[in-house]
């Protein structure tokens, strides 16, 4: 995007030429900036985007007013310059001015070996990215002498039937317009839109006097940083090449020296300290002055430094973190500008076990990245294979076609879990998420054969039961073995810059926890309290799933009242542990949601089973097993609509809460519970429900003698209670919506049988994303934006907020901002990230120039 | 609901007298009516509601006032008169004025039977109405002589501890008082308002002089009709009860003489000829007069003719039908007001087979009414079992837990069908309508034994398969053996009706046809082409349903266009018949819409079966059955979303609509198919399917050489779609909202499972209305207004319709006449009902007074 600027096309780079990231490129400027802290860049000069446009076209720049720039014996190189250096762009051409002539010449000065291997790394860049030749046909010789580079010189001549071209004009006008057409061709325009590029990205170039490197003297090629990128912390590091024109990369220490003195081996400080002084000296210049910790290119030749180009240093998530905040606390950056350094989504890693970048990756079978982390243990196929397992102290990861909640307790004992079915937002990937457990799911390549106890890969291997795997649930892949891992580890700079921002969020982030772990990851992570707290693993325990079932088959409401009696003192302790936790936090409290026959057995061993137990022929456990058989039980008879059939479940839960409350407030400041009922169409649903729980608080009240307070709101999860919310928010304290179901509802589209064609929908981009995973603004929104409207219209301090699997992304967090939600509430470890994202939009929205101050 | 009128709280009727049905109600203003007409009606004085309102408050009326109206010598008569009759309200007192001393005088001249029966009457209706004794204290005793007087009086005497009044003034005070006290008391409000009575309804009562019909001479009472309620044919009815002062009952013929000459007994033309003349006079009078058929309560004493009053002849629907056309035929009414008499409702019982209102009703379970109509037939309980009885030529009568499309073939086989599952939008329900079979699900009382082949009733009765059994699908019960029958029949009076109108209807009525059958029923009833037309069926018959598991399996998209080539010669002969019976008219054709996995067999003897018929290993057949499951198949791979992934299938329907459009066209007009794309929910859905159509039509005019045209809409069934509609609209000629879809995603409430809780949700008023049954205007209604409005947006032209199940109803029609809609669609069956509604709400518009110009 080309600013309207009247900047010249070409300009030689000086401190006060005018130059421009949106017209000359980055490389360009970040020159410029080099050159304006005195560093000894050697000469440069940028073409605008506009010039290299034209340029493709077939409009030459001028090219004796570029040469006029450099001295005549120079070599020159020309380096791509665009935007963003993560768009890709053509190679480097070094070396141009080389030809017959000057190679005679150099030989005298630098010798035939040196003055070879520049000529040859010119024609070999030239042939490639200019003559686009095969790359294969124009090694370096082993022995770079006049023989080998005159058979090079015959290769070029007989594939292009023409000489190797000897003028600089010729040569520079090629290489330039080779690279600005390179830039508009189709596989380039192809690869940088995929990495974000927008359609009429330009490229910049820089022509730059070549420091040569070798020769006579200290000559080399050198990389140097001031941190360390895994760590951020401060330590010298880079390599430094003697007599190479091409910088050592980081991870090829062959033949090259280290910067700082070091026990490994000879350094760059020992046989050039003068160098290496100036260059620490460059490095704190430029954290000063640039504002960030950079990675320098030089040179050395004949001992003399030469700067070619400074980027930001190459950074773990982790490193980034500590480099922000280190720049703040050094006062060379703002606080502000430290919470906007920082990627959102790189915490996420951070708060869990990766696999080792460095680790060999076996790829067994690819699925869904469905939640983060990475975890190693022996295969098992059964949620009771898991728990056995796990009581024997052995690791386990958890393969299944698909989890139910019979499944949870399994998930629990698991490290990891995988599944071949569902998405993003199936139950495996849910409750995976909130119980920070890695998951894949999805890998529907796998198959298991349960007889056999094993699973084959799409590749026909085998792994049996008990083998040990790997589940990177970041990457979305399962391993084969046991890959090095990468701790997780929160330090103290973490929490600093979430601090940070926490003082620029404007709008509240709080944690859906269901269990007292959760609770306490929710606090650990400093979540303003609990947004929603599913009740129904509550009763999925050993104990209390054979009271429910007792329940489930008690003709009459006494009978089921007597049941739900001995669930209470249950019910009442995880409250109580709950709010005491959480204590001074709100803790918000869904009544129970999921269809009863999520509690009986499916399959006909536990229909014997439960018959057994309850004492009842099997004919009538069956019947009963298949009365409450749902088509679709995502739209039956659950939530609210069991609320007021079975109403006795709610006032048991209802009495559970309220004594919780009045336990927990002894010992600390009282709670304020919030009651919140799911899947309401309806405002008479809301009356009714809340007459029986005020019957229920009075009757508490009354036997204990004592007062308290507690709010009632509704989950906000069908589209109809969006459109009624001016109803429905007369007789709710809060509105909750439930982007989850709302976004299956409003789109007519089950997220566990989604899987199957989401891919193909998002590939053809019949949907821009996958609304599971990324709010969907223009419909779920606007129902979200009526439902707040509404809701407002007949209590205008209504809370609002959402709490649905999207309640951690920026694009749901930047939309509850903009509608003045008072906060959302996601999985407990994804709350850094949210608050950090929050912050973030904040920042943007009231210092709208902060981003452009962080150096690229 | 009380006007502000003028009106004297206490008036003489006479034909001058302002008199008002919402101030004295109809009984005063019907007899102020035949007054007018100068029938022979005794001295009336009316009691205005405000009166009676005043006299239940303590303030009574001056009665000697109303006294002086009448001769002293006369009895007197109260009886109520509300706005409605139906409302209720206190029972009328007889003979007011009797007492000791007019009994001794009236022994002398009626005789002392007759004059002891007049006082005992008056003894009876005061002792209950008024006093609130017990009736059965207070017989008629077998000879009603002094000595039987005496002791009823002492009874009366001993229970009030006081002595029967004598005093015309407090009788009359006391009878007032006691008839405007029961109006007002709790059980009679909450009566009348059950049966639509607004809260301050009000009480009129009327005091007249008693006509004895019993003394010396011609006496008696009688009622006459000059039309037969049940056909509406014009023929006199009635009975005639000599010495009676209580008309006989229509259906009490002990001791009673009929009205015209009759060969089967004595008749008042024999008996009273001038009287019977006067009374043909009066029913002709009225008739035009009135513009009503009237039934007229007389009179005779001495052979004086009295008219007591006169009310709308009760009819059947039939009748209704017949005697509106017959009065404006006549030119006593216009056809405006004929349309507006007869209730749609009733239309419905004229087309369908009904059990006679006269026949033993042996019920056996009650359900939920899903499909109108009665049939007998040998109980079977599978669909294989239907066919093979049909086959044999042997009604039956289908019970399922409940239909699938497994079921379909049985269901045509079948005369009527139960469930024990499902609501009024269930499948069988649905199928059942289109297929006018009579239907009742949600039977749950019923249990199925299909081992020992036999159905338990909830008292314990078993049912084998075999005997005989009756469905009775307008009253939801499902009835021992075959109880007698009333054929359907419709009639010219029918037809004349619904041609006039059509005459004020200004919104199009289409029907839902799927089959041949369906598209002449719907051109029978005049349907204005086919509004829906579900393709899906044409895929479960055998030798398709082979055809379709065989795509299902094929690996490649070659494979499958390879089978579907086979079913485009059988699918393009389906859409030939279709468009030749309704040539002219538009055809809507929804494409392939359900999940695959309906196709394929569920139990382990289907899938074997199906193995073998693939060649293929069981277990890949039951790995693919797996695969293809879905949790809410509702929400998951159908519609538009298998138009994407499994793009064959479409190609393969348009190509069949286009080629039979070819083959249509050339016998007459040219066809214009709508082709309609289910289950959107973003625009690029529409797009996409539009491309491939599109090039499909390109394709086929390529191949013939001919053109045609056709238009291509949405069906709108998710609340995303309503939201999106005008992106939509841009590639839609049409927008048809399938409501019932729209209903179950609005809510989060499927229909299938809705039933379990539906009844209690309704009656607790959770919900006011079954939402599947009448269209919630408030949520799923504001959906359909958003879609409408946005769609018109971007194509302000656009077509607008609803086809779901809901299209044929009155709420509906309304709500779609005032969106401005071009039509509505519904079962071919419910059509003639959906004229009547239309054409009614246009004339209530157009004609806010016509309403009121029906005599009540």
């Amino acid at each position: 995007m080309q600013k309207v600027v009247t900047l010249k096309e070409v300009t030689r780079i000086t401190a006060t030429a005018p130059m421009d990231v949106s017209v000359h490129g980055g490389r360009a400027k970040c020159l410029q900036r080099l050159v304006r802290l005195d560093m000894p860049v050697p000469t440069t000069v940028a073409l605008s985007f506009s010039a290299v446009h034209k340029l493709a076209a077939g409009d030459l720049p001028d090219i004796r007013s570029i040469l006029s720039h450099f001295d005549e014996a120079a070599l020159l190189s020309v380096r791509p310059s665009s935007a963003d250096p993560d768009w890709g762009g053509p190679g480097a051409v070094l070396n141009l001015g080389m030809n017959d002539t000057r190679h005679a010449a150099l030989c005298d000065t630098l010798g035939e070996g040196a003055a070879t291997r520049l000529y040859l790394k010119f024609i070999q860049d030239y042939a490639v990215e200019v003559a686009r030749l095969d790359p294969d046909a124009f090694p370096m010789p082993a022995v770079p002498d006049r023989a080998a580079l005159n058979a090079v010189l015959e290769i070029y001549e007989t594939e292009m039937e023409d000489a190797f071209p000897q003028e600089l004009e010729v040569q520079l006008t090629e290489v330039l317009r080779s690279m600005a057409r390179a830039w508009e061709g189709t596989s380039a325009r192809l690869l940088r839109s995929a990495r974000g590029a927008p359609a009429d990205a330009g490229l910049g170039l820089v022509v730059q006097e070549m420091a040569l490197g070798v020769g006579p003297g200290e000559c080399g090629t050198g990389v140097v940083q001031f941190v360390d990128g895994d760590t951020g912390k401060r330590q010298v590091t880079g390599r430094y090449r003697r007599q190479h024109q091409v910088g050592a990369d980081r991870s090829d220490d062959e033949g090259a020296l280290f910067l700082a003195r070091d026990k490994r081996g000879p350094s760059l400080q020992d046989c050039a300290p003068d160098a290496f002084a100036a260059l620490l000296d460059y490095g704190d210049l430029s954290r000063r002055k640039l504002r960030a910790e950079m990675e320098i290119k030089f040179v050395l030749t004949d001992g003399r430094l030469s700067i070619l180009d400074a980027v930001r240093v190459p950074r773990s998530s982790r490193g980034a973190v500590r480099i922000a905040v280190d720049l703040a606390r050094d006062g060379i950056i703002s606080h502000e500008e430290a919470v906007m350094r920082v990627e959102p989504q790189a915490l996420s890693e951070l708060l869990h076990r990766q696999v080792s970048p460095k680790a060999n990756r076996d790829v067994l079978v690819r699925g869904i990245a469905a939640s983060p982390g990475a975890a190693s243990g022996r295969l098992v196929l059964s949620a009771a294979e898991a728990q056995a397992s796990a009581a024997r102290g052995e690791p386990c990861i958890l393969v299944r076609r698909e989890t139910t909640p019979e499944d949870i307790r399994g998930m629990h004992a698991a490290e990891a879990v995988v599944t071949l079915r569902g998405g993003v937002t199936s139950h495996a990937a849910v409750i995976g998420r909130g119980l920070g457990l890695p998951c894949v799911v999805g890998a529907s390549d796998l198959l298991i054969d349960t007889r056999a106890r094993r699973i084959t890969t799409p590749d026909g291997r085998t792994i049996a039961e008990g083998e040990v795997i790997t589940v990177d649930g970041g990457a979305g892949e399962v391993l084969a073995g046991k890959p090095a891992m990468l701790e997780a580890r929160l330090d103290d700079a973490f929490r600093t810059l979430l601090d940070w921002a926490d003082d620029f969020r404007d709008i509240g982030i709080r944690a859906n926890a269901d269990t007292p772990a959760d609770a306490k990851t929710a606090r650990n992570f400093a979540a303003q309290g609990i947004g929603l707290c599913r009740t129904e693993h509550m009763f999925f325990e050993t104990d209390r799933v054979d009271l429910m079932r007792e329940m489930i088959f008690s003709q009459t409401p006494e009978g089921r009242a007597a049941v739900l009696e001995r669930l209470l003192p249950l019910q009442r302790a995880d409250f109580t542990e709950l709010f005491q936790i959480m204590q001074g936090q709100p803790v918000c409290i869904r009544l129970f949601d999921p269809p009863l026959h999520e509690f009986l057995p499916s399959d006909r061993a536990g229909m014997r089973d439960l018959a057994e137990v309850l004492d009842l022929p099997l004919s009538d456990v069956t019947a009963q097993v298949e009365t409450l058989q749902e088509y679709n039980p995502m739209l039956g008879m659950r939530g609210v609509r069991l609320g007021i059939t079975v109403p006795e479940i709610y006032d048991m839960q209802a009495r559970a809460i309220f004594e919780a409350t009045l336990k927990a407030s002894k010992k600390g400041e009282p709670v304020v519970p919030e009651i919140m009922i799911p899947l309401v169409s309806a405002m008479r649903e809301v009356e009714l429900v809340q007459a029986r729980i005020d019957a229920v608080a009075a009757a508490v009240r009354n036997e204990t003698g004592r007062d308290f307070t507690y709010r009632l709101g509704v989950m906000v999860e069908t589209p109809r209670a969006c459109l009624r919310a001016e109803d429905i928010a007369r007789h709710a304290d809060f509105l909750s919506f439930g982007t989850n179901d709302l976004t299956q509802m409003a789109y007519g589209l089950s997220r566990d049988d989604a899987g199957r064609f989401m891919s193909t929908y998002v590939q053809q981009k019949v949907y821009a994303e996958d609304p599971f995973h990324t709010l969907d603004i223009e419909g779920v929104g606007e129902l979200l934006s009526i439902g707040a409207a509404r809701g407002r219209r007949s209590r205008p301090g209504v809370t609002l907020s959402i709490c649905g699997e999207h309640g951690g992304s920026r694009a749901a967090i930047a939309f509850c901002r903009a509608q003045g939600f008072d906060y959302v509430s996601c999985s407990p470890f994804r709350v850094p990230v949210a608050r950090l994202s929050a912050a973030q939009l904040a920042l943007e929205e009231t210092r709208p120039n902060l981003r452009k101050l962080a150096f690229r």
